[in-house]
C-alpha cells in the first residue's frame, strides 16, 4: 500500500498522544519509526509501534518517561530513562554527547533503564550531520551462544556508527554481532530452507543448519564465532557495566516479555574528527569513500557501497514520493487504529 | 627447543642496540615481542625481530625515533612516531592515553608514521590492570576486500582491547577484520586444503575456497561481510583520518615492502569504567564474567574461556618455567645472530 511517511508520522504522534505520551516525544518517536521504514528497515519501523503501544498500556514502559541526567563528569554522562520508549533517552543522550563532543573533542553518554528504539541508525546519523563521528551501542536480552558453550549467554549486542560526508549522508553501518537476524532464521525455518553458514547453535552447543533448533532455545552464532563473541562483552562492558545498568543476561525481550521493563542500556560515543587536524578530516574522509567507491564491481554485482549508501537513497525517495509499505506493517497499524478509536489514513 | 623469556629478552635487547636503538627502547620493545611469544603467539613474537632490523638496515625504519607529541586537546592527544618501530609509538600512545584516561575519565590518543608492532595485547593489557577499559586500533595495508567489488581495497585494521578483572590477568581480545589470517590461507595452501567458509575473494570478486587465488592478488574477505566491511571502514576513520596519517590505501605491507616506511597509525582510546558510577563497575565486569564463565560446556569441547584467558594461562606458564620456542623462529634469530655478530644463547 503507498503511504506518505508524513502522514503515517502523524498517525503514529497521535497513537503515542492518546497513550499518554507528551506531544515532542510523540512526534520525535514517530518520525524515528517512519523514517525507518523510510530507509526500507520494515523490520524495525512502524511495525513495532502497536507492540509498544501495548508494552505501555501493560505498565512496562512509561509514555511519560524522561532522560533525567544522573551525573555528569566532563566530557562523560549518565542518564536514567526511566523506562521510556528507547527513542526518548536516546534522542536525549545523543543530544548531550552532541554537545559534549563539540566542547571537548570527546564525549561518552550512557543511558540506562532505556527500551527498545527500533533501528539506530538515524541518532548517530543526526550527529555525523553536525559533523562528529558517532557510535552507538546496545546491550540485549541473552540470544547469542559462546564458542564452546550451550545455551543463550550474552546479546548481539548491536552497534550503529555514522560519519560524515560532505555533500552527501552521513556514512552509516548498522550491525548486530550475531552472524545473522533472528527473523532470518525465523524465516528460512518457515519456507522450509536449511541454514547456510555458521548461525545457529543447536542445544548441544553445535552449529546446525536446521532453524527448527531456534524455537527449542538454540542460540545465535556470534559473528566470525571468537571474533562477535569478544566485541560482544567489550559492547556489554560499555553499555551495562559503565552505567550501572542491567547487564544483558537479565534482560527480558522487550517484545516476548511484554509485561516487563525492557530496561536495556545503550552508550553514545561522539568524536570530532577535526579536533586534533583541523577541517582537513572532512576532506581526508571524502578521500577514503571515494577510494572505495572507486572500486571495480565483482562480476555480476551492482558494484561498491558504503556502508548505509542504499537505505539513503531510499530514505530520499520516500520523503519525496511516499513509499509501498508492506501489508503486515499495515495490518498492524490498521488494529491498533481500531483499539485506539483513531482512524488510520495514511496510505 | 626449550628458551627461557628472560634470555630472549636479553637476546632481542642486545640485538636492538646494537641496530641503534637506545637501551630504553630496545628492552621495551624486546619485552614485547618475548612475552608475545610467551603467549603462545609464535607468528607475531621474535620472529619477526629479525625483519625490523633488515627495515631499519634498508632506512625505512627509524632505530633512534621516538614518539613526539604534535598536539593535546583536552583528553585528546596526536602522537608522530616518527618511523620508528611500533613498540616504541604505541607504548607512548598508551602512556598518553592511560594519565588521560585517568585524568578526564576518557581519552584519545593517536599516533601517525608508526610501524607493526607485533601483537597488540599487551598494549590495553597495561591499561586494564591500572584499572581501564582500553582499545587498541591499528590501520593496514589493503589486503581485504568489500562485498560486490573485486581487489583488495581495505586493510583488516584490527582491534586489540582489554578489560581489568580483578585478580585476574585482564579479559583481552585480539582480532583482525578479514574472516581467517592471510597466515591460515598460505598454511592451506602449504597442505593442498581447500578454504572453508567465506575467508577468500577471488580476482572476479567472487569467494573461493582455493587458497591459490590469494598469491594472484585475491583479496581477504571481511568478517561477517558487510559487518567487517563497516567495521574497517570506522577504523581506517579512528585512525589515519583523526590523526591526519597515512591512509591504509597508501600504506604497504611492512615486511612485503622492506624498504618503505610502514607509516601506519595507531589509535588508543581508554575509559575509566568506574568514571560514572565508582568502584561497583568492577564487580559488575567481574559478575558479567563469572556468567560467561558459568556456561555449559558444549558436547565434546573443554568449555567456555573469555577472550584472552588461555593466552594468558600459557604466558604465565612461560614467564615461569620458560617456553618452547618453534624451530623457525630460532632459525631467525640465530641468523640474525650471526649478522649482528651475537650469541644466541637463550635457548
Amino acid at each position: 500500500m503507498h503511504c506518505t511517511v508524513d502522514k503515517l508520522t502523524d498517525f503514529a504522534t497521535q497513537a503515542l498522544i492518546k497513550t499518554g505520551m507528551s506531544e515532542k516525544n510523540a512526534r520525535l518517536s514517530a518520525i524515528h519509526l517512519a523514517h525507518t521504514d523510510a530507509a526500507g528497515i520494515h523490520s524495525h519501523g512502524l511495525k513495532n509501534l502497536r507492540g509498544y503501544i501495548h508494552k505501555m498500556q501493560l505498565g512496562a514502559m512509561n509514555p511519560r518517561g524522561e532522560a533525567e541526567v544522573l551525573r555528569e563528569k566532563g566530557a562523560l554522562a549518565l542518564l536514567d530513562a526511566h523506562d521510556a520508549l528507547g527513542t526518548v533517552g536516546t534522542t536525549a543522550a545523543m543530544d548531550k554527547a552532541i554537545a559534549l563532543g563539540k566542547e571537548h573533542g570527546l564525549a561518552l553518554v550512557t543511558v540506562k533503564n532505556s527500551s527498545h528504539f527500533g533501528a539506530p541508525f538515524l541518532f548517530p546519523a543526526r550527529a555525523a550531520e553536525a559533523g562528529l563521528i558517532a557510535l552507538l551501542l546496545t546491550n540485549t536480552d541473552p540470544n547469542t551462544g559462546v564458542p564452546d558453550g550451550r545455551g543463550r549467554v550474552i546479546g548481539n549486542n548491536p552497534l550503529c556508527y555514522a560519519l560524515p560526508w560532505q555533500g552527501h549522508h552521513p556514512v552509516v553501518l548498522d550491525i548486530s554481532l550475531s552472524a545473522t537476524a533472528a527473523m532470518k532464521i525465523i524465516r528460512a525455518s518457515t519456507r522450509g530452507e536449511k541454514l547456510t553458514g555458521n548461525v545457529l547453535y543447536d542445544l548441544n552447543g553445535h552449529y546446525t543448519d536446521d532453524p527448527a533448533w531456534f524455537f527449542k532455545g538454540g542460540a545465535l552464532a556470534p559473528v566470525g564465532a571468537h571474533k562477535g563473541y569478544g566485541l560482544s562483552v567489550l559492547f556489554e562492558a560499555l553499555t551495562s557495566v559503565l552505567s550501572g545498568g542491567t547487564p544483558g543476561f537479565l534482560v527480558k525481550s522487550w517484545l516476548l516479555a511484554l509485561d516487563t521493563p525492557n530496561a536495556i542500556t545503550h552508550t553514545v560515543i561522539t568524536i570530532d574528527p577535526t579536533a586534533l587536524i583541523g577541517e582537513s578530516a572532512y576532506a581526508a574522509l571524502d578521500a577514503y569513500f571515494e577510494h572505495i567507491l572507486a572500486t571495480p564491481a565483482a562480476e555480476g554485482s551492482q558494484g561498491v557501497h558504503l556502508p548505509g549508501q542504499r537505505a539513503f537513497a531510499k530514505y530520499d525517495a520516500a520523503l519525496a514520493h511516499g513509499l509501498e509499505m508492506p501489508e503486515d506493517v499495515i495490518s498492524e497499524l490498521q488494529a491498533l487504529a481500531s483499539e485506539l478509536a483513531l482512524t488510520f489514513e495514511a496510505c
